[in-house]
């Protein structure tokens, strides 16, 4: 007896996975202690050569619908809400177990196929779905199960981390940067789904759900990607001592009426550049888990590339291959919790402020006002001549931990302010 | 029905386990699905009164043997060899799971008690036997297990880390460190298993075991310690950019037949200031972990301590409650590969290496001479005036990555050489 394993989709990753299977197959059998068999590969065109991925043309198919019948592992690696979605319910119902890496997916709709899964007693792991190759949702769901977790905060994207981290380094633009890494292949043709942070949001958002035992989707998740940050950012961060990284950032907090409550959140976020995250550079990936017992504990790796991504995909693969030949799956997902999600309105972080006010007297008190009046406490504060306008000075804030609303209504009034010429840049500062 | 649980030890990790299991019951009964039940902690002496572990009084008894035998999961914390050992082999034969953090133990005997509890079909897990709150151990055993692991380099032992930056930012000698360290409650009254090694040695063994499947006993790992080090050999490393730290390296390795191998072994060696485990700092411990397909990972967190080693402790609890409750164990080791371990003789490192030579011409030539009929590849040399002696000057070699034996024999010729006054110190450098 062998255990049948059907891959769907044959990409990056697909192809790694494969080429694993085909050429360690007497490794894979001893780790596993049975034999592990592609029974099929489905892809959308079965006439396209692929012999990166070492698979026989006869395995080939594309009727993933009839392959996943067929199988006692379902590796889904083609990506998309359909139709992986269907065909992954579809291998649930025929009591196979599942492995993805599809990160929309879990983000959107995670919750019912861990329900799905539970309830036909088969594995449903995803290790590859968040930060690629570092093992992070097992730790989580399990190593830290005796744990309390109080906070997750990572660079989850790889394409972002390398534009920023190249801006940071060469002082160019967002525009000139994306270009180059859509012609290293660090960032797609259509490169929306990681500069406007929702890859990350979706990882956010499983993340939070495995941290608190609570169903969060993609949706809950507050996201505001990198386009808007500009060369003169970068360079503002620099001269403060910090750098800007793209953040994902799952919370426990206490709301005003004093209960638990979820904060998940990806936006840009300045760090001190003595944080660990901050010289995570490239595409790397790496992601902070502070808990009430274990304190802080760090993760870094690749999060990326198809050797990578099909490391985690085979970890989970091996693991369900030997539950299945004992007859039973892994504990399952536990989302017993159900803590309300937080608005991001109601969120309390550190800002940074770039302004530019008149160069003379009471500027300074009339700003200082403003922050007083909205209960916003001023952590430190640079003024230098404006490198433009002689008539004008730059002002560079940073705030202690305030209430988004708060901050909100302190900007909204600055701009309204005689003295202030303009709000140039307003950024979240976390690490400090 | 309840999992009832047997706790072996009270010290300082015993109690937080303790604490936790009462304080957090029916959050531990959502986790597990069913209630914990502490049935009873074994100490030598029951009338000693701790109230830190919140445990109530007549749990308490002094007759371990008995109370191994009326529980789900033992979960030993006690330390040392026996009678660690055969209270664990009894629990198994009753039919218990086991949880451990005794990486003495582990590293002299882990295979005959993994072999065991395989057979008694029971969970026997020891997260937190290396590495403390930082999951490492399920990672290598699980997320790792389609992978192939080329490499584990770490900082595995936080009384040696805290001594050695301490050392390093005030420039002390290694004495007064480690008496500031017992002081702190960072090293113990009797510092030999951690200075001289011991701990981590043991450490390298259990990783090694893991990464390469094979059965690796702490007294196969060759081990130095700390106490030898300088706060000359401090400086000097700070001067070439470098630092010293106590590292565990479990490798896989060619032999001169072209056959696998295993290096396992536990010395100072010097790093690159820029790597990341050189920023390593206090008692924190980060394991490097390089693989063919995830490429380089890093785990970084706290190594000891009651509250950290309890999370991981408390991790491997739930996991193997959750697992009784559906009546089968988890995958147990894996040791079916059975590399052999090469000698220290033979393994391949770089080294840093300091001497006095007289100051006259001709002297660079001798010394270069010596490397060369070595075969041993010199990368770097610096000469200054020595600061003692006006007619010597001080020399500082990084050589290529050579052969132990190889460098042996140099150092010896160099003793032997005329131009030279003293060999001062031989380091082996990593990561360049």
């Amino acid at each position: 007896m062998s255990v049948r394993i059907a891959l769907l989709g044959c990409g990056v990753v697909g192809s790694a996975v494969a080429k694993r299977l085909i050429e360690h197959s007497d490794e894979l059998t001893e780790r596993v202690g049975d034999r592990l068999e592609l029974v099929g590969v489905a892809v959308r065109d079965v006439s396209k050569p692929r012999p990166e991925s070492g698979v026989p043309a006869e395995l080939f198919t594309d009727d993933a619908e009839e392959l996943v019948t067929r199988a006692d592992v379902v590796v889904e690696l083609m990506g998309g809400i359909e139709p992986a979605r269907t065909l992954l319910l579809k291998a649930i119902e025929h009591g196979a177990s599942v492995v993805t890496a599809n990160k929309a997916l879990l983000g959107e709709d995670g919750p019912s196929l861990y329900a799905a899964a539970a309830e036909a007693n088969v594995d449903f792991s995803f290790e590859a779905a968040v930060a690629g190759a570092i093992p992070l949702i097992r730790p989580l769901r399990i190593s830290l199960a005796g744990d309390d977790v109080h906070r997750v905060m990572g660079i989850v994207n790889g394409t972002t981390n390398f534009i920023l981290d190249k801006m940071d380094r060469t002082g160019a633009d967002f525009a000139d940067v994306l270009a180059e890494a859509q012609e290293l292949g660090y960032a797609e043709a259509d490169p929306t789904a990681d500069v406007e942070g929702y890859d990350a949001r979706a990882k956010a958002a499983i993340l939070a759900s495995l941290a608190f035992h609570t169903r969060v989707s993609s949706a809950e998740v507050y996201c505001e990607g990198i386009t808007a940050i500009t060369a003169d950012d970068i360079r503002a961060a620099r001269k403060a001592g910090l750098v800007i990284k793209l953040l994902a950032i799952c919370e426990r907090v206490t709301d005003e009426e004093g209960s638990a409550a979820i904060s998940a959140r990806v936006h840009p976020a300045l760090l001190p550049r003595s944080h660990p995250l901050a010289s995570v550079r490239e595409a790397f990936n790496a992601v902070f888990v502070e808990t009430q017992l274990a304190g802080e504990l760090m993760f870094y790796g690749r999060g990326a590339g198809g050797e990578p991504t099909a490391s985690a995909v085979l970890g989970d693969l091996v693991q369900a291959a030997r539950n299945r030949l004992v007859g039973r799956a892994g504990p399952g997902e536990l989302a017993y919790a159900a803590f309300p999600i937080q608005t991001i309105g109601a969120a309390y972080t550190a800002y940074f402020i770039r302004l530019r006010v008149k160069d003379r007297p009471g500027v300074l008190a009339a700003v200082s006002n403003v922050f007083a009046a909205q209960g916003v406490s001023i952590e430190s504060m640079r003024q230098n001549k404006d490198r433009t306008d002689p008539e004008l000075a730059s002002l560079h804030l940073v705030t202690h931990r305030a209430q988004e609303g708060a901050l909100a209504g302190t900007v909204k009034q600055l701009q309204d302010l005689d003295e202030v010429d303009s709000v140039d840049s307003v950024m979240r500062v976390e690490g400090l």
